[in-house]
């Protein structure tokens, strides 16, 4: 009995649609990731799994896809284990590579083993697909795609100025109008943490503070009070409660308020360099929003923060995010290569996109020309103006059976394709073509010079 | 301590030069793909084990990379097969999922799944890695691309026309002139068992007359004697060991020699279509050749069978081959669907054009201005330039510190950027650029609008 075909539960195949779809996404970060200097690299789909086990936590570990080892891998296994069915002690024994589960791993290996090789600052992108053995949900795949791109080697803040430019760039280009940037700096929140008295509760700090839209000033103190941050604590951070206005008051209220933490200050001072900047060289289509409860990544960025929300209205999480990091390549024993980057999230870009119906522009991938098949003689004849329409770089193709005429014009249809040429005995005395514009319904009789300038 | 960095055995890191090699390559196979009517879909990196498992042979089943199940994955293994510790069973107890191994059977589980959405014939192309757990060698990876174009759901004879004259397009884009598109047809190859006397024969019979050039004629009979193939078998294909002359020649001559073989006539007739319908529109650069020692893949085409090889003096093996089937879709229950396609080696086409030097137009991914940082204020003047030049599409950046001058001219340099933009106090006062051209060595003042003008 034949197999019923499947995919594994979290993949997806890709229609020619929906290829052409998601590649109008990449060239188009591609090209920007480019003109903003930035060079393409590639790493292997696999890495040893030494590299990137460890990396993310434990969380992180069990969610990385191990590829089991060639031959007779049970055979040096340590009985005892098998027997014990210790299963994560045996995937070390019988597993030795794991595929990708971003990029930033397999990048900083990249620039320790090639650096050499390299000139530093280094500004590299990346858009390769990554695997996590996640649940499967909306949004949310076992493989997909990131794009990412960093400088290293490099701790100057016009790099943080440029990356909201390039934000704003590429979702201009798409044509993605009104998302925000949101921006924050981990000197900040470090700060805040300071000011409250105690680094473990600034994440209860941040989600209770988050929530001030919904639940009102008072229902966040009492939260706040609630995860034990002291009412001193919260009158400290008062201002952070009604932080509205530009980012110009923002920053002054941040800066009255973490007057007392020198790390706060410096924080401050960053954002402002980032903020003024952006707003002297002016944005397309975002918006700069300062957003202190934005929090993403704690202990594994030390400056800058970004996120990036899709426009109001579309219910979609972050479609971008990135930050600054002091120490990537420590791991991997290149010390003090300080990195600032940012990704793009083309699944769900891709999904913003479909909602707001901007694929409109996309040109599907089909021939524009057909030409209808009517017997071996005539066939031949279409060939000779086939190739000399490819050569000019026209999409077109012949229908490769003598099939009813019906069907081949249903084939024509189905594709949507423009233009059909009809080529029978007459055609061919006449040494002409009749070129039909399937839209207008129109016929025209034309030299295959003619033909070429006419689909052209 | 830290790890040292390093790859698995067989993958590759590419640089941003190998990158912008590669995407040369693959945007001129997919141009071609595209002019010549194909459609790309994307299949996922994984598969269900049970669709690729058992469609490759013994020896492919044991090369295709098995991802290990997540979670406790030993937890219902039977115990008996632990201890024995049966490496091949337990394996499709703790693995589900495995890596693609080639394009070709995901096309086929595609085609059926996708089989309602689809209008045939269906022209597609793939251009995806594949991961195979094969011994390394030179021009040999675990994890390679294939570029994969087939047709399905026709039996005309004009795709196979079209596949020779799509691989001559594609060779003569890269300037790779003197390919060799060897072609062959199964039936030919069926006949010829059929007047030898036996189909079990036929391998050896290919093989010993793919000597000739070096054995001679009487090294090939007598290496065929040595097989077990009679004297009298050997004198009906003696033909074959005078196999030259023009393919309209060698096509008379099998004409003749497989005068009682139906099946061989009508390969004759099939070869003879296609080499007329060849020679008739012409090709550029390739030259089309009859070897009816062709035989790859003798148990899974049905048809036409084509090789590639690279020019003379070039010492590499096939860059690309493919052939017609007549029931790839019948293993996962659709049946009587048949198709034709062909498949570029990527790696070794890599290899063949950097040997002969024919990357030597594509361009580098850098950019094009360096605007070389003397500190705040200039660079925020700068920045404005900057963006101005990406609005334009001008690769161009601003060296992220305000380091020392030799240090930046030493980065322009050795990423061989083009133009080098200085701006310091006088500029500023003038409201203009100097612009060093670092070829010529040549300086000019200048404004933003020249700027983009003598840059773009």
């Amino acid at each position: 009995m034949a197999q019923k075909p499947g995919i594994p539960k979290g993949t997806r195949d890709f229609s020619p649609t929906e290829v052409a779809q998601r590649n109008y996404i990449f060239s188009t970060i591609k090209e920007v990731f480019e003109v903003f200097g930035f060079q393409p690299i590639e790493t292997p789909s696999f890495e040893n799994s030494s590299t990137l086990m460890g990396k993310y936590g434990e969380e992180g570990d069990r969610l990385i896809f191990k590829i089991l080892n060639s031959g007779d891998y049970l055979k040096k296994v340590d009985e005892g284990l098998l027997t014990n069915k210790e299963s994560i002690k045996v995937t070390s024994k019988i597993s030795e590579k794991a595929l990708r589960y971003d990029l930033t791993v397999p990048f900083a290996r990249y620039v320790v083993q090639h650096q050499n090789d390299i000139v530093f600052p280094f500004k590299r992108y990346q858009m390769q697909p990554v695997w996590r053995a996640d649940r499967p949900q909306k949004g949310r795949f076992r493989e997909f795609y990131q794009c990412d791109a960093d400088v290293v080697g490099s701790k100057g803040l016009w790099q943080e100025v440029e990356f909201v430019q390039l934000y704003d760039a590429v979702f201009s280009k798409l044509k993605l109008n009104g998302t925000t940037i949101k921006l924050n700096n981990r000197k900040i929140l470090a700060g805040i943490a300071e000011i409250i008295g105690a680094k473990d509760k600034l994440i209860d700090f941040t989600v209770a503070l988050d929530k001030l839209d919904k639940i009102g000033a008072e229902g966040v103190t009492n939260e706040m009070l609630a995860k034990g941050i002291s009412e001193e604590a919260i009158s400290k951070v008062q201002p952070l409660f009604s932080f509205n206005g530009t980012s110009q008051e923002k920053l002054n209220q941040l800066q009255d308020m973490l007057a007392q933490s020198e790390q706060g200050l410096q924080g401050v001072k960053e954002l402002r360099f980032i903020v003024d900047n952006v707003e002297e060289l002016g944005l397309q289509s975002a918006k700069l929003d300062l957003d202190v409860t934005l929090a993403r990544g704690l202990n594994y960025y030390t400056g800058a923060i970004y996120e990036v929300s899709a426009p109001e209205g579309v219910k979609m999480g972050s479609i971008g995010g990135g930050g600054r990091y002091d120490d990537l390549t420590g791991i991997f024993g290149l010390k003090d290569v300080s990195g600032v980057g940012i990704s793009f999230g083309l699944d769900r870009i891709y999904l913003v996109l479909e909602e707001l119906g901007l694929f409109d522009d996309v040109a599907l991938p089909k021939p524009k020309v057909l030409f209808i098949n009517f017997g071996e003689t005539e066939a031949a004849y279409c060939m000779k103006a086939v190739s000399a329409l490819r050569v000019n770089g026209i999409k077109s193709e012949l229908y490769p059976d003598a099939a009813k005429m019906k069907k081949q014009m249903n084939y024509a249809n189905r594709r949507q394709i423009d233009f059909v040429v009809l080529a029978g005995e007459s055609e061919l005395e006449g040494n002409n073509y009749t070129l039909k514009n399937m839209q207008s319904g129109e016929q025209q009789t034309c030299t295959l010079q003619e033909l070429i300038e006419i689909t052209k």
